[in-house]
């Protein structure tokens, strides 16, 4: 009964969830649409961006139907029984379910957040709080629909497998890593084509805008534009809707794997408890989105959202206190005399370990905030070197991303080390483990609200791009820039959240995959583990590279159908004539889409090859560098990328002469090189780095 | 008999090669000083040079005696026995000879190369072979005094425990492990000073001389301008014959420590084949050296270099076969039935193994050719992403310089695997891990004929700076023009046989750890070494963040100083006050040292904390990841580096608008953000890595 209970828990409150989010939806969808002029921007960008993601979902598609056949035919050809077949199918179907769940997760994202930046630009009018309200509930709608959709699957392929094929729990969680591999796949392209699609707009637009034509910023002149709000839909929005996605699917999918070990202890309830927590996560966070809603809010938009952070992650901490006493608890083999009696008891240690988790989470906010924005020291610095010159203003930029790897490395291996060293003490046997797993669920616990925080940035972005567009009275425009501000601050947060809860997955990963393989070392002293450590970390690199390129090569084909425009149609700038918005929409689909490929290919392929060629401790050895160094690349990309930005905003403050001096110009420099680095190359990392995790795991069986 | 003829040929050799240099050294000597004008130039550089230097080494040695007393009171308070005390003398002892050597190395290609600079700039006059000869010959005195001193040290120490002693000769390696880390001990710091003044000096010179006063680079008037030219001899020349005499010393110790376990098949042949290979590839490059005399290379000093290159190549080849046929043969326990009957001795394998390596530093060669030479796609793509503006030069550049890392680790990856299958074919135990060692060996080989056209490049940019601030008649300044630019194509190109061997040789050095730490497995999958992993390959980001501020901040010390002199002497600018060169030259050099401070303790504290608190699997993490992460990143810098050199050359060669268009002012951005990576960060790095083999290796008693 109380199993039943726990079984059914899961996809109830997923999909009490899912109906929740129409409740969000409702508040939204009725609120006003504003002015004409409003309306008519808004649904070129919408436009545009339901083209974009119809496209890429279409090649998307065609990919992973691809590789989900490749996959049947590898396992059924490669495998020494006929069971290898079934095995096959059923690996095929999950990853084919992953996929279409991220898939679905990422259109109902682009289709809510390209209707609520109108609403949000409508009721700017308003003031900030309604429109802060707007935001932040029109962004938990993708929120919450990503959440429960991901919970959905993998209890609904949980259930199948029990009451359908009446498997045993135990062999459950093994069937669907192919999920999790669909979902990582997804993920990858979405990130790879909205990453590009959106930097190689803005950098594309701006360099023939504001340096060739002298136009500011979201000039409607201008016809790359709404290239440029819709890449942030794309890229922000649906690229880290996936990547979240993924995220909480591969962990959910390493901790159950590694949950199996524990049913001596704990019954199915260790399997079942990462999918527990992360519901109760999901009501936890739409508690937190609600109680952003206070007067004072007119002061400080981010205080009211770190307020309902601190709502959710202490709600959720309490949920974790429960939880683990109800489902963790086994007497402890180890004596801790001189402690309480409650330590004698598994569930507090596991308890302490996902608290490892909440806080690690915090920590990274902190982090994050630390190396991004103008009120400390690293920002600061970039900007002073910003006056000596373009180079010293990119030198200091680069130290700083880079020095901001060694608090997140550091942050990430302690969490490690006490998570594990918490879970020993437990005395069950894997249960160390286990303990790096709670401690990924507890920082993941949290996501739901993350996600809200993070869609609220393109949104308040695109409502900013609206009333730009639509000359809108000053005083909306003021309301939509305070929110812009924090929607840049959230998006920052949110990147680091992204990578630290990356890098406390992956341990949880390599594990399952260990297990999946069925071997227990990886020893860096084997020269073909070696090998592959090397050629993971260098795949990063070249990844890396790849993607930097193709920003430069979108742009570049942006930047001629710019000047075409302004040559053919004379009255492009003198106000007479209207650009053509879904000229430059449509062949920066074009070009985004064909750069998305080939680094994608890197991706999926490298480490299939080395498995192939140098067999499955070489593939472990590539997954734990390339985690590793995608962690630690990823961090600087990011950081760097946003205190580059950070900087130009400061010194646009008024500080070493503001906008126009020659220190804006260094600063400006700086911006532009940070932004493929940080929303293009970076998130790309993270997908990077679990699509490895997923995919070894998915394909442990061919490199055995 | 034979074996006392092995024992005594490397020090005779190494004797002999010293007292060579003293006919290259007349060679030199008693050539022309050129004018007045000259010799004050080259007067003030030398002064400067060597005030660095004695400060310099003054600061290290009393690092290196705090370190030596730590090393034995270390050994002695953990060891176990009273052995443990006497072990931490002789390695404290062997850790300042090797100190102590490198140093002298040091300080005589710093006077060496402080002398032949005016000589070539005086031999200019006799047109560009007589320039290039004198440059390459005077370049090759303090080349072999490194290669000599460094085999004098180990074969030295070598016969002092053996007839001194009287020890076992499978127990002198093992002692001789404090050399290698004395040798890196100062390297780094050479390194990181050295690095840290160049290219500060450099940017701080252009910043208020180029930018801010408007001179031409190497304009008299410009008081830092001398401060530039020292650089280049303490920076390039000091700190790269530091950097290689580290790599051959490490490698000679940990080719020997593996060639103990081989004992039983080539007695003491194994051990000292390292020693013998290396003397002979002395003398080879000496060879070389005076093939580079040919009339023809009136037309391409570079051609001339490269076949002197190939004559080394070649005749290393020849010898390391006789070597293995006469060192390292022992019939083999593998039938190779299908082919000739040679293939049943070790020795033909060995010679391959050896050959992989001597290929391996020609792929290098090309490798970094095709990466920096402005005739191929890389650098012409950053020359193209300049006419659009800063930021696309470096975002272009950046992503060059990632996409460089895939054929860096791809090469070295198939030399290790290769080098390890052919030693594996010897059917020795123990054999193939000796193949990658014969392979490193084969790399190292030429090494004197590689540093000789290494020291080519600060020789000939200051012999440049020389006549330019002497104002020589415009066809001298043609001629050493030309040798500039074949001197920064050989300065890359032994950065990237510098990583490249660095890369090769740490494989070597992890194995000669695990045979000393007494271990043989370092598991990914344990918590621990997963988190000593994270850390190396965060160390070596935040180390690199370090020096890259360092230089940011020694400039700007740099700037305040001209600007002062500037302000406080009016009569600069006009040309009737010399600029006090000197002044300038001493805050450079405090502010130098100052900075080397910080990076060089985080270097050396990090492995010994992760390897105390963590233990010995973690350090070997912290190794073998941190090496992984170091080459990459290594060869990522100084490949952007260069590649936006030249891509700045490039485009003063008339494309794209040539001089003081839009692009070359990007131009000059990439060129000023690469100068701190490729002379300062980069080859920092190559140092860092090898410091942290040779620390593990000779401190592994710490952290059992």
């Amino acid at each position: 009964m109380s199993s039943y209970l726990l079984e059914f828990f899961a996809p109830v409150v997923a999909i009490a969830g899912l109906l929740y989010s129409l409740v969000f939806w409702n508040q939204v969808k009725y609120a006003p649409d504003g002015t004409h002029e409003m309306k008519k921007v808004a649904n070129a960008i919408r436009t545009g961006a339901q083209a974009f993601i119809r496209r890429q979902y279409q090649a998307i598609a065609v990919l992973t139907v691809i590789v989900a056949v490749l996959i049947v035919v590898l396992y059924g050809l490669t495998g020494s029984d006929e069971s290898a077949w079934t095995h096959g199918v059923e690996t095929g179907a999950a990853f084919l379910l992953g996929a279409l769940l991220s898939g679905l997760a990422g259109v109902v994202s682009m289709r809510v957040a390209t209707r609520v930046n109108l609403k949000c630009a409508a009721a700017a009018k308003g003031g900030l709080n309604s429109a802060l309200q707007m935001a932040l509930r029109g962004g938990a709608v993708p929120a919450i629909v990503i959440t429960a959709l991901s919970l959905l699957g993998i209890s609904g392929l949980y259930l199948f497998y029990k009451f359908v094929f009446l498997l045993d729990v135990a062999d459950i969680p093994k069937l669907i890593v192919g999920y999790g591999f669909g979902a990582s796949f997804v993920a990858l392209f979405a990130q790879l084509g909205g990453g590009i699609y959106t930097k190689a707009a803005d950098v594309g637009a701006d360099l023939v805008g504001k340096i060739e034509a002298g136009i500011p910023e979201d000039d409607p002149r201008n016809p790359a534009v709404v290239a440029d709000l819709v890449g942030d839909n794309v890229g922000d929005c649906a690229g880290r809707g996936a990547d979240l996605f993924e995220s909480i699917s591969a962990e959910n999918i390493g901790a159950m794997i590694l949950g199996v070990a524990l049913v001596p202890y704990f019954g199915v309830k260790g399997v079942l408890f990462p999918l527990v927590l992360r519901s109760i996560g999901l009501v936890a966070a739409i508690i937190g989105v609600y109680t952003v809603s206070a007067k004072d809010t007119e002061k400080n938009p981010m205080r009211a959202m770190t307020r309902g952070f601190w709502v959710t992650a202490v709600l959720t901490t309490i949920a974790l206190y429960f939880c683990s006493r109800w489902m963790l608890n086994a007497p402890t083999d180890i004596l801790h005399d001189d402690l309480p009696a409650i330590f004698s008891d598994s569930a507090i240690w596991y308890f302490l370990a996902g608290l490892v988790g909440v806080l690690t989470s915090v920590a990274f906010v902190y982090i994050t905030d630390y190396y991004t924005s103008k009120e400390y020291r690293p920002v600061q610095s970039i900007a002073d070197a910003s006056t000596t010159g373009h180079a010293t203003n990119i030198i200091s930029g680069t130290a700083i991303g880079m020095e901001s790897t060694g608090l997140t490395v550091l942050t990430v291996c302690v969490a490690l080390f006490c998570a594990y060293w918490l879970g020993e003490q437990t005395g069950i046997d894997g249960g160390a483990l286990y303990g790096t797993a709670v401690a990924t669920m507890g920082m993941l616990a949290v996501v739901g609200y993350v996600l809200s925080m993070d869609m609220f940035g393109p949104i308040t972005d695109n409502a900013g791009g609206i009333v730009e567009m639509s000359k809108a009275p000053e005083e909306m425009r003021k309301v939509t820039d305070e929110l812009d501000a924090a929607g840049n601050t959230t998006k920052a947060l949110t990147k680091g959240y992204a990578v630290g809860s990356a890098a406390l997955a992956a341990f949880l990963l390599f594990s399952a995959y260990l297990t999946e393989a069925q071997f227990e070392v990886v020893d860096l002293a084997n020269v073909k583990v070696f090998v592959g450590a090397f050629i993971g970390a260098m795949v990063v690199f070249f990844f890396t590279s790849l993607t930097i390129r193709a920003v430069g090569r979108a742009a570049s084909v942006i930047v001629h159908e710019v000047r075409r425009q302004f040559k053919e149609k004379a009255g492009i700038m003198r106000g007479t004539e209207d650009p053509d918005y879904a000229a430059a929409v449509d062949i920066s689909t074009r070009a985004a889409l064909k750069e998305m490929i080939m680094p994608g290919i890197v991706a999926v392929v490298s480490p299939i090859l080395v498995g192939v060629v140098l067999g499955k401790e070489a593939v472990a050895g590539l997954l734990m560098v390339g985690t590793i160094v995608g962690v630690i690349l990823a961090a600087y990309l990011n950081n760097a990328g946003g205190a580059w930005d950070n900087a130009k905003k400061y010194i646009e403050g008024g500080i070493h002469g503001g906008k126009r001096s020659h220190a804006h110009q260094a600063a400006v420099t700086g911006d532009t090189v940070g932004d493929p680095f940080k929303d293009t190359a970076g998130p790309s990392l993270h997908v990077l780095i679990k699509l490895f995790s997923t995919l070894t795991l998915a394909l442990a069986a061919l490199f055995m």
